[in-house]
Parts: structure tokens; C-alpha cells; sequence
């Protein structure tokens, strides 16, 4: 595995490993890798000649300079967790992603306003600099992204189809702890005492799954809320019943064909979301 | 040469040609092609292994509907002119670089907000939005663009620097009617009589380089506003002397290591813009 830090190496080592084997397979993280990465990456070099990863923390995804900061780093652990798997490791500076501040402004109507967006505001502009940057870098034939950032993901598919990008996005299931807490690099942030009541999320998504027999998706997103206010750990930003394409809010299941339910919890001052299919 | 409509196999395309040999140079236009465009393919091809060529009338980067309208079209004529030139002609519809109307803003401060900047809002985010998709499609080693064009050479250097892109951008001089008439697809545009008078912008332009010795560069900005207001052809929109690097405005010819000429005048309902390098 090739470890690369700037931009115009990285071409030059892609154009020359894509002479001999065209397929290539990308996936971008923040690193801080976990289970749930390496799933991604694993599933990448299955389905590829070519696999590259990139580290990169985005600054202009985060709302908070606290938050930022905050984020976990731990490159010799990625280092050595994806070098069995990966053909080019990309790790850029700040500086070698952004010679300026980047100006550039993208916009995904409601794909972005609704949940993170209203919580996050400028999130997903961040998120599709990067991306948008890291694609046109690496040009890859499939680009691989977890389920738990499931909006993230609606985003990133409206992305590559308005610039009629060449490339297929593969989502990958959520790889979660044995007590059922979604992987996540702020995971590692929580307190012992929060991480023993973190499960509470994907047990109160399991259990409103189950009620799709007697309650329309209005009452199950009123039903999460209400297990989530009741819990004194918990804070909730949003609990939502959402159209898995359009991400547009559903009151009744004849409104979608899929429907997924997204929840956005505080949980000792960390954030965490986390998804379950519904419909 | 090989004339491709879609971006997929634009991309395939150039993946197969650059195989063998891997230097590409790009020539982006918006057909209605002339000597000027020839000079830049013609030099194009004396420098690189590959050219590609793109005629696509960019509609966001229009202000009018009018304008986009009226804007010359010659494709048939086009393609006869530069087929022993290029490589790949690439004549994409609107629908295939915006399957979604552009939604990307970008943003360059000065160099947007002056001169052309100011007559024409959002002008210099369409040359942007158009061009930073040309770029990441056909990934060029050398992109040639004419200096008729000052404002938008700056803002296209400034974007490659912005996104840390391995481009070389390489400006011509601007090629030039018998009577020192910049060429431009829109002279077609012009009425005969009309014709007969427009070379009175590059004769002003000449003069005003000869004055630097008696004038500073306020005065001689000054002097060409005159011109132009006391001939009853032309209406000015403006004549500034900038710095050719930043496009601040200079009155002294110590503010700037390189200074131009820039004007942007109406005849006859057409709009005409050209300069000259005064320092």
C-alpha cells in the first residue's frame, strides 16, 4: 500500500496503476476507522482491481470548531487496520485539499433542508465540496458509504447524478456492536456510563420496526419521540418517518414505496444517529 | 476525429486514447468557431499527443435569453474546421452536463466582482460551473484559452489553483481581423456598417499603450472613456487599467508589475469587449 499526501501524486499513481487494471474502488472516510469502515474497504477490494481510501477531516463539514477539534484521530491505527486491503492510502492536508477556503456552493432542495440540515446547517455543502473534490481525484468505477449516514448517502447519489458522473455508489449495511449500537468514530467519545445505555437507539428502532402492523408512520415517529424524551440520558433532535428516495416526510405507508425511519440523538454531549428500515 | 455527445463515453474515450499517449490538450469552446479558436487548437495539438475540442453553448453563463438565443451556431461548419486537428470533438446537449440544472455557486471575489463582473451577474459562476466540468471530465494535461477573454483567463488560473488541479493553463494572443478587430463569434453578429467602424476599439487601444510615456494609468483610463463617449457608434460599459494579476484597478504604474488595458463596449447591439497590455 502506497501512502500519498497530495493531490497530483495521487493522479499520477492512479493513472498508472489504472494501465494494467482499469477497475477501481474508492472509499472516502474521516478516519478513526472502525468495523464499519473496514466493511467498506473489504468490500471494495472484493469487488475491485484498483482500492483507494482516503483520511481526510473535513473542516467544512463540521458546524462547530469545538466539534472539529473533538474529532477522533488515530492515523498509525488506520495505517495498519485498511494496509492489507488497500492499493493507495490518500491522506491530504487542509492545505493540499484547499489551497484557498473553498467558495464553491452546492444545493439539494429538500435532500439537505430536512433532518441533519436542519440541525447542521452547511453540513452537506461540506460534505459535497469533499466528495465532489475526491471523486474528480480519483475518478473511481464504484464509490462505497454506510447506511447510518443514510441522508448523507441520498445526497451523495443526487450528486453524482447532476454531474452525470460515471459512478456507481454501493451502500453497505451498518456494522453494529454486539449490543446493537451502529459503528461510529464518536462512539469512542462517549463515557463508559453513556455507552452502557447507547444500545437504547437501535433497541427503540427495532421495537417501532415491529409496530408497523398497528401504527401508521405519523404514530411511529410520535412513538420514537416519546421513548426518547422519556429516557433521562437522551436528548433527541429529530425522530422522522422519511420517503427513502425523496427524504420527504411520510404520514401514511401508501406514500412511499420504501420508508425509512432516521433519529438524531445527544447522548453525553456526543451526537449520534442512527437509521432502521421500515417499509 | 471522433465526435462523442455523451460524458460516459467522452471519459471512455479518452481512457483509451490516453493508453498510448498520455499528454492531452483541451481546447473548451462554444462553437461558432473562428481563426482565434483555430490558434489555440492548432497549438494545441503542436504540443500535446492528444486534443480534444468541446462546443457547448453554456447556457448558465448567460445573462440574457436573448443573448443565448441569438448566440451564433455553426456546427456543421465547425466540425469541418477543426477535424484535422482534434483528436475527440465533444458536442454535448444541455441535458447531459446538467441532467439537474446547476445548483454550484462559486465564488472569487474581485476577480469576479469587477469589470465584466459588473454588467454581467453571475457570468463568471457559469464559466466556472461549466468549465470545472470540462476539466474534470476530460482531465487535460493543458488547457488553451485566448486572451480576448483577460477577466475569465483570471478566473479559470484562480480555479485550477482553488482545486489544486494538474493543469496547465496556457493563454494565446488574440487573433486578429486585417483591421485589428479582436475576432469573436459575435462580430458575425454586426451589421456591415457596423463592421466598418469596430476596429475603432483595438485603433483606440493601440493609442492608449502609446500615451503611457505623457500619462498615468488613471488618466489614460480616462482618455479611452472619452474616446468612446465622443464617437456616436459606440456605447462604453467600461475601460479600466488593472493589474493583470489581480484586476485591481491601478492609477499609478508603480501599483502593478504588469498592467492592462480592458474595455467593454455596445455597436450596433452587439456587446464587444478586447484590451492590451499597457506595462
Amino acid at each position: 500500500m502506497k501512502i500519498i499526501h497530495t493531490c497530483h501524486s495521487l493522479i499520477e499513481e492512479i493513472n498508472k496503476l489504472r494501465e494494467q487494471s482499469p477497475q477501481t474502488g474508492f472509499v472516502p472516510t474521516m478516519g478513526a476507522l472502525h468495523n464499519g469502515h473496514l466493511q467498506l474497504i473489504k468490500t471494495a477490494r472484493e469487488e475491485n482491481d484498483i482500492v483507494v481510501c482516503s483520511i481526510f477531516v473535513n473542516p467544512v463539514q463540521f458546524n462547530s470548531a469545538l466539534d472539529l477539534e473533538h474529532y477522533p484521530r488515530n492515523p498509525e491505527n488506520d495505517i495498519a487496520l485498511v494496509k492489507n486491503y488497500c492499493d493507495i492510502l490518500f491522506m491530504p492536508s487542509v492545505a493540499e485539499m484547499y489551497p484557498r477556503p473553498p467558495q464553491e456552493e452546492y444545493h439539494f432542495g429538500l435532500l439537505e433542508a430536512t433532518m441533519e440540515g436542519q440541525y447542521r446547517p452547511g453540513h452537506f455543502n461540506g460534505v459535497a465540496i469533499v466528495v465532489k473534490r475526491l471523486f474528480d481525484l480519483v475518478q473511481p468505477d464504484i464509490a462505497y458509504f454506510g447506511r447510518k449516514d443514510f441522508q448523507q448517502l441520498a445526497i451523495i447519489k443526487q450528486l453524482v447524478h447532476d454531474y452525470n458522473m460515471k459512478i456507481t455508489i454501493r451502500s453497505i449495511d451498518t456494522v453494529r456492536e454486539d449490543d446493537g449500537l451502529a459503528m461510529s468514530s464518536r462512539n469512542r467519545l462517549l463515557s463508559p456510563q453513556a455507552r452502557s445505555v447507547a444500545s437504547f437507539i437501535w433497541q427503540t428502532l427495532c421495537k417501532a420496526q415491529l409496530l408497523k402492523k398497528e401504527k401508521n408512520p405519523r404514530e411511529i415517529s410520535h412513538w420514537i419521540q416519546e421513548q426518547f424524551n422519556g429516557h433521562k440520558s437522551f436528548s433527541l433532535e429529530y425522530a422522522q418517518l422519511v420517503n427513502a428516495e425523496t427524504l420527504e416526510e411520510v404520514n401514511e405507508y401508501n406514500q412511499a414505496e420504501n420508508i425509512v425511519a432516521c433519529v438524531a440523538v445527544w447522548l453525553d454531549k456526543v451526537r449520534l444517529i442512527d437509521n432502521i428500515m421500515i417499509k
